[in-house]
């Protein structure tokens, strides 16, 4: 059963009346609750149907991958706006999700755009290897980074990348994206005159392209897991501040060029 | 192995160098993805401890009944925010969490510190019943609504707030803080003067502090669980735009009342 | 004099000293507090030097004439998240300065990137009406909007645009991008079949370019004027407030089309 | 004449027609834009009425004061945003309004609310020596600082607040809460055992009540001058990029002093 008018001016995802909350058709208390992991209902959410095991198992390890990586700049920018008003930690988080940028939080989808482009050519016909020499050489031609691969963290080589591709393996969800992946991998260094090794940005999507999560809602994997280590940033900074502590080393490791009156001194701090 | 001085200037979430990522203690890759889920991941970074099976369970249901809940002005707000800069994904998501307030992403916690205060009490000695009255009494003194308790949403009962004790009770993770609640429900037609049940907001606390949740922490709850609900609206404004349809009908809703000049006619519209 | 070393890690805009506070280079308190306007204040911030009066008061015509313009998505956005948590009134600003979207906060910047690369080839030797046709075109053929031309607000004609004109004119302070703005309007009903006149969006820049304004600061002019009317907006929303009304309204706009068990029947509200 | 229903669902800011807009009552075109100054225009939509000559003077002072600080916090979240984000200057400027936080922005807001409370008691009768001695004991009571005196920045003094002080007297501006203001600094050494002088975020309330600016208004002083100083940062960082220089400094002055297996060994960087 359809509630409402087929058009542009619905939703799909929940309704409720007095007695009934329902996600995406299912009956929130009765069927959700209790039943289905925080990573499934986001899913369900997303999708409008809960994922097979070996899609939790993906999600989750890619949420896992990159809910954390140390003081990063948008964490400090979460920190320094909880300090600043303790009071609001909702304003601390959206700060800490806006210092992400779409640098960050965009890697991932980058990537899944480059690697999807790659498969439409495979299914229209092309061999693999000609399909992906033709786009990594139009983004080549655009003078654009090839998204997902280079190693801004490690040297050499992305563990996690590794990780999130054995995993798709051993649970049998590998599929045309990884092989995708693995086969830029092995062009890069012919066709840039370097090698460079998939990254977990490039990973992340790889697995889950290929256990059917949307294209359009990669960009929601890197936005949650990142609010998980905020959260547990910003529970660490009320308990344990160094907000204030790392401004002033930041103030401290930038002068002032501007002009300034002849006997101006500038403060010893 | 401690790394680094035992000062306030630390952190102890996470660190990395060339080859490893350590979160909580942990490597990253060797133990954590495609191991943990997501889930245990929050748990571990809130905590420095992976959850039992019980505390991941609880921690789920909780994330789960309250990701979602229709078309709620968090939403709207993020899916206005999206149409008006539809590149920039963060900036939709940061201001949903903004929307979302701190009167919906507070009440949790303002029924654990409830919860809590008679729980302290009882601890001191009080008896159960005693504690839980002086407590409610306090709170009328202060004119402050009693948290957790009331149906915003659902006349005279919230489901979602049973089915929460159901799997506690279950799990066999109830205990003084759920007792407490239920205590305080049975106690609340008499000092009241009118019965009040549990909702979501007063049950999510008692089972997860029973659970050994910690209580600085609440918030985070709502604020992940909603981040979940909110990037599945925004999938769906980029696939089904109503942003501009909800807006146009909110601006529609509202009358100009201020001074204009003779002879001005308002627009049609 | 110059302070710190002339390198990429220096700042020019301020310092401070245990007595003195320089803003660009000039000591805010003898200098600056109670001699200079807010608006002229701004631009010295922006650009090192104070304004002349003819600077000053295109500027102040800009801001003004879009500070407000009623209930536009972005005020909804943030009297709707002031009304979720009243005590951040920072949250409320920044949500809606969110929702104000770079739709609406880059028209004037497209608009100014327009007239400047017309006004960029004339310099390099071309006459104007020519370079003029060949950057239209160019927009044609990459399927763009000519950014600053056009009128969503008001039928055929936007009298706030022609207001900017004339007060540049009346300033002396016209040049080279209100001519191109003209030459532009006349040439469009040809190139386009269709006549599209100047809009507010495409005078500010033309008229603040001419002025000096720098082209790179564009976007600084709709944050900063709709802040104001944001600010004005939510001091109303707690005088009298609209948010949870205009929340009303936009939910009841949109029906739920997903799926739903046999028997459910939707709330009536 | 008056439009619409005199109900809470309406708003009084503005409303426009196919040809007209007004604010205020006014039509924007033809009265305000070119013929009132930005800072004017704030006081009107703030107010429902124009500011007189002294009116403005002071609020534009009171802006200027507050507008730049250098590389405070805020700026910091805002230049990093930016970095992450380049292609957002609406989420820099937002995270960077959220990084003031309720401390800076409040400051002005809780010393406005601190003199009025003085000023209503003299209304009542009191003597003013008397009223104030009440006022500070109870926030002493209440163990609350006195907002809006001691010096964060300058040792001993902030001459900003005096400037504005002089400007008050000199306009023939200042009144009872000036007045008040300087009572305080009389009777505090008496009070606290210690002088602490008026600071900039104590003397801009005193001369803005004095000058008819609406005491629920003032939190809007310090957010629209702060957007300004942003803006101005936010624009040099595009040029002169520091945020990743910051954020690399912060990061460098916290060490990890979580767990670690054997053998780890942190990065030297």
């Amino acid at each position: 059963m359809k509630i409402g008018s087929q058009d542009q001016h619905s939703t799909a995802i929940s309704t409720s009346n007095e007695t009934t909350i329902l996600v995406r058709g299912r009956d929130l208390t009765e069927e959700l609750i209790g039943r289905v992991a925080f990573t499934e209902h986001f899913w369900l959410l997303l999708t409008g149907a809960l994922p097979t095991e070996a899609q939790r198992r993906i999600l989750d390890a890619s949420l896992v991958a990159i809910a954390e990586h140390g003081l990063v700049p948008s964490v400090q920018v979460g920190r320094m706006t909880l300090a600043a008003a303790p009071e609001a930690l909702q304003g601390a988080v959206a700060a800490g999700i806006l210092g992400c940028g779409s640098v960050v939080l965009g890697s991932s989808e980058a990537a899944g755009q480059f690697l999807a482009a790659i498969v439409a050519r495979i299914k229209a016909g092309e061999a693999a290897a000609q399909a992906a020499k033709a786009v990594v050489l139009e983004y080549r031609a655009a003078r654009r980074a090839i998204p997902g691969f280079g190693h801004p963290l490690h040297k050499g080589f992305d563990p996690r990348a590794r990780r999130l591709l054995d995993l798709a393996a051993q649970l049998a969800s590998a599929g045309p994206h990884v092989e995708i992946a693995r086969e830029v991998e092995r062009l890069l260094p012919e066709l840039l005159g370097k090698p460079l090794t998939l990254n977990v940005s490039g990973a992340i999507p790889a697995v889950l392209l290929d256990a059917g999560y949307p294209l359009a809602a990669l960009k929601g994997v890197p936005i949650l897991a990142r609010t998980a280590g905020l959260i547990a940033h910003l529970l660490e900074e009320q308990l344990r501040p160094i907000g204030f502590v790392m401004s002033h080393a930041a103030a401290k490791a930038i002068d002032y060029d501007g002009d300034a009156p002849p006997g101006f001194r500038p403060s010893d701090e």
